[in-house]
């Protein structure tokens, strides 16, 4: 008899009903929410938060938890069982004195940022983010008390769980002894290429109906979803009903459409994650680093691949008529244009990964007490003028002031995104070696291939295994950054 | 010291914050949802359900309601702890079981209604009525015992907290004397007229153009509400967040416009309920008659006065043209159309009260045990000769299978509607009273006049006071269906 599993399972399931209100209500708020219902809609969130926090911190936990470990289960249960003690783990650890502090000064934080940003204000952040770090620090000495990682480790399980500081440390050393290199490489490989730029404007309604038309070409399944308009694009709502958002600008054409691609992979991986089980964590996507793996296959792998341009091009021609620009290779080279910057946000496939390695660094540093916060600015200038030749001394918005991440406490999670583009550059390798025709696939539209693959390596896996041992089933490896790096160089050189 | 009454209020606004998820979920299901997304839905919204019911039946809400009647308290607390102990009986009155068998029948019923229906099968029908039936008059009996009024006034006053049946016999029993002659003069006198009908299609589009000016017009705030589309138009949301939605025929310009303006009367009535204390049962629309008063202010007594049908003609004409049916004359000419008819939601303002009438009688016989579901088609044959002059004879689906509430179990609701068109004839005769000119400014386009008036009289009060005293307050007399007379028989002969 699995009775305190079966308890432990019940009480999941009635969180993850909770949860899907809080989704759908969060999607809202975002995509559909007059002004006026903003406070209303807090306090209704704030008070459906406590009440999932009293579940998952109920007394009765500890002793379901060591009774379940002790019964006869199966190797999925186990499994589950396993994610439940983790989320009971994650939530437990913290006092709720560090609980309240930390989103009060949190909220402080990112508050005051929303204006000190756009004013260069270094000089007001610091305070904030001062004590924003201090209780991050807190924060991971329970955490690391609770789980006996490290300090950092110990956050950045929460967002890619099994994954460890040395092992990012491993692969993204790999990526810096080759990115600078390669990103000179490829600029001075790019400046002679004639580039022809879209002319528009480009009405919104058609852009949405052309997004609707890539999302069906890559099987996104509306019976079981939306797409939506949101300041902030993002994928959300619950795996039987997926919330999609995109914003359009009318000067804009293919922001608006890669968004949509991106959040069309981060989409049918929800819509793809197994029914069986379905609101216990098992069920849930992996981590942070295996959803983005799973945009950045759409969007960089499969979405910018040459023979994807395509598909696009008459696509793009039924929406807005035929013009020069939206010739296949001219359509290619616009979306794999490669050019430093500042911002991370706007950076390309290639310079991305640099963005995240030197904010991995200096956070790690931070949360380990190996830098303060006055140390950020003189590390921030040496890491852009290292990695990306940049300058950014003084420049402050678009140095390390231009995330949220920080001033809302959310250290631990940069290295997913390029975790993620590590993964998807490793999936498509493995799929290349088990179908070499893939790129003929590709270019006929053959791509139930792809979406087959992804489905029965990483969809349908949900988070039986922790993230390093998915890797290795789905691959047949550890992570090994040379397939990201042999994806760059035979993209873009 | 208000301790108890303090411990109740912030149980009350708790369950509101959650009520304000299961409002948005709601809508969203009937606004936005795909298809697939229905079951994990209903899954979570019965999971909140639960928690609520959980709530308002916790046992240690009897003592605290007994210890806060004897604190000392204001007027407007006092009247707030009525609603909670109001709330409170209702929720406890039920056993589980029957709370349990009566979800399941009514759910049974109306799940085979929905075939059924178009299938004319009484036969089939009757058998899952009569345990419907069986279980509203235990339902009806548990709620006598629990509130000391008989068996059809108890459910009578779940929807209209203090009407009785006897003041319900005696209005309908007024209109029941001169409502049949008016009818059948009110279409003598209209077999004369020439009405002009509009010339479609009308796209979509510009009907939902239409709908927002005619909500500006109206004054509906949009910074605290929206409008979309549903297959069965109704107002949801929070008075913070109002979501009204309709629905569009390309063939049928003045469905949805004239069901846009009833909702904006509900939603008007949300949005203009007061902010102090909102949260608490004190703070909410009074009842459904009352709401059904303020959706027939705007849509009847307002959207379809001869002068107001100057102030759409212009709106119809920038939004389709010119064409003749939009001259205000005929505008008002087809939107006072009378003509006797089988089915109650298709029912013009001066039939509509004889579907209610019918109704009524009969399902108070039901619940009273004065009538059998056998006995039920010959008292609808009877009833609708007799009120319409309609032969109904062997057709059930368009008799007594064509609404929704009683295979759904919902008894007691059918008066509401009429006791509606009455309270909404008695505020405008009172505006009347106190401003001569209403009519002038109506064509003047001084709406504000009447939206004050409701605004102080009646959304204001909210649930301050029961809904008779509420009447008397507003409109100086206790209900009066000589202003509804008087109101048709001035708009229609």
């Amino acid at each position: 008899m699995n009775t305190a599993y079966a308890d432990l399972a019940a009480r999941q399931l009635r969180s993850w009903r909770f949860i899907h209100l809080q989704s759908i209500a969060q999607w809202d708020q975002a995509a559909n929410m007059p002004p006026a219902g903003n406070e209303a809609r807090s306090l209704a969130l704030a008070e459906l938060d406590s009440l999932l926090h009293g579940m998952a911190t109920d007394p009765a936990l500890p002793a379901l938890l060591a009774a379940a470990e002790a019964e006869p289960l199966d190797a999925l249960q186990r499994a589950n069982l396993r994610e439940i003690r983790r989320a009971w783990r994650s939530a437990n650890a913290l006092p709720a004195s560090l609980v309240s502090a930390k989103t009060l000064a949190n909220a402080r934080c990112e508050h005051a940022w929303r204006s000190q940003r756009p004013a260069n204000d270094w000089a007001g952040f610091a305070p904030n983010l001062r004590e924003v770090l201090a209780l991050a620090r807190q924060e991971a000495e329970c955490l690391s008390q609770s789980s006996g990682l490290s300090r950092y480790d110990a956050l950045l399980d929460l967002y890619e769980p099994g994954m460890r500081s040395s092992e990012v440390v491993r692969v993204f050393g790999a990526l810096r002894t080759w990115l600078p290199g390669l990103i000179r490489d490829v600029v001075a490989h790019q400046a002679a290429e004639t580039v022809v730029q879209p002319v528009g404007p480009f009405a919104v309604d058609a852009q949405k109906a052309l997004g609707r038309d890539v999302m069906q070409l890559l099987g996104f399944n509306f019976e079981a979803g939306r797409l939506d308009v949101s300041t902030h694009p993002f994928c959300g709502g619950v795996p039987e009903d997926v919330r999609m958002t995109t914003r359009y600008r009318e000067g804009d054409l293919l922001q608006a459409l890669m968004g949509t691609i991106h959040e069309t992979g981060h989409g049918r991986y929800e819509q793809g994650l197994p029914r069986e089980l379905l609101g216990q964590p098992v069920a849930r996507a992996r981590s942070m680093g295996l959803h983005e793996s799973q945009s950045l296959s759409f969007e960089m792998q499969l979405g910018s691949h040459p023979a994807f341009a395509g598909l696009l091009a008459p696509l793009l021609v039924k929406h807005f008529g035929a013009q020069p620009a939206f010739e296949p290779g001219n359509l290619h080279r616009l979306l794999t244009r490669v050019s430093p910057g500042l911002i991370r946000v706007e950076a390309d496939e290639v310079t991305y990964p640099a963005h995240v390695i030197l904010r991995f660094e200096i956070e790690r540093a931070l949360i380990e007490g190996e830098a303060e916060v006055d140390d950020v600015p003189a590390l921030w200038d040496a890491g852009m003028q290292d990695l990306l030749g940049q300058d950014t001394r003084g420049n402050f918005k678009d140095g390390p002031m231009q995330d949220i991440h920080w001033p809302s406490g959310a250290f631990g999670y940069f290295p997913c995104y390029t975790l993620g583009a590590m993964y998807a550059a490793q999936w498509f390798a493995a799929m290349r070696r088990e179908r070499p025709q893939l790129d003929a696939d590709i270019a006929a539209g053959r791509l139930g291939v792809v979406f087959d693959w992804l489905s029965s390596h990483i969809w349908q896996s949900a988070s039986r295994y922790e993230t390093p041992e998915l890797v290795q089933r789905a691959s047949g490896e550890p992570l090994n950054p040379a397939h990201f790096e042999a994806h760059l160089r035979s993209r873009y050189l």
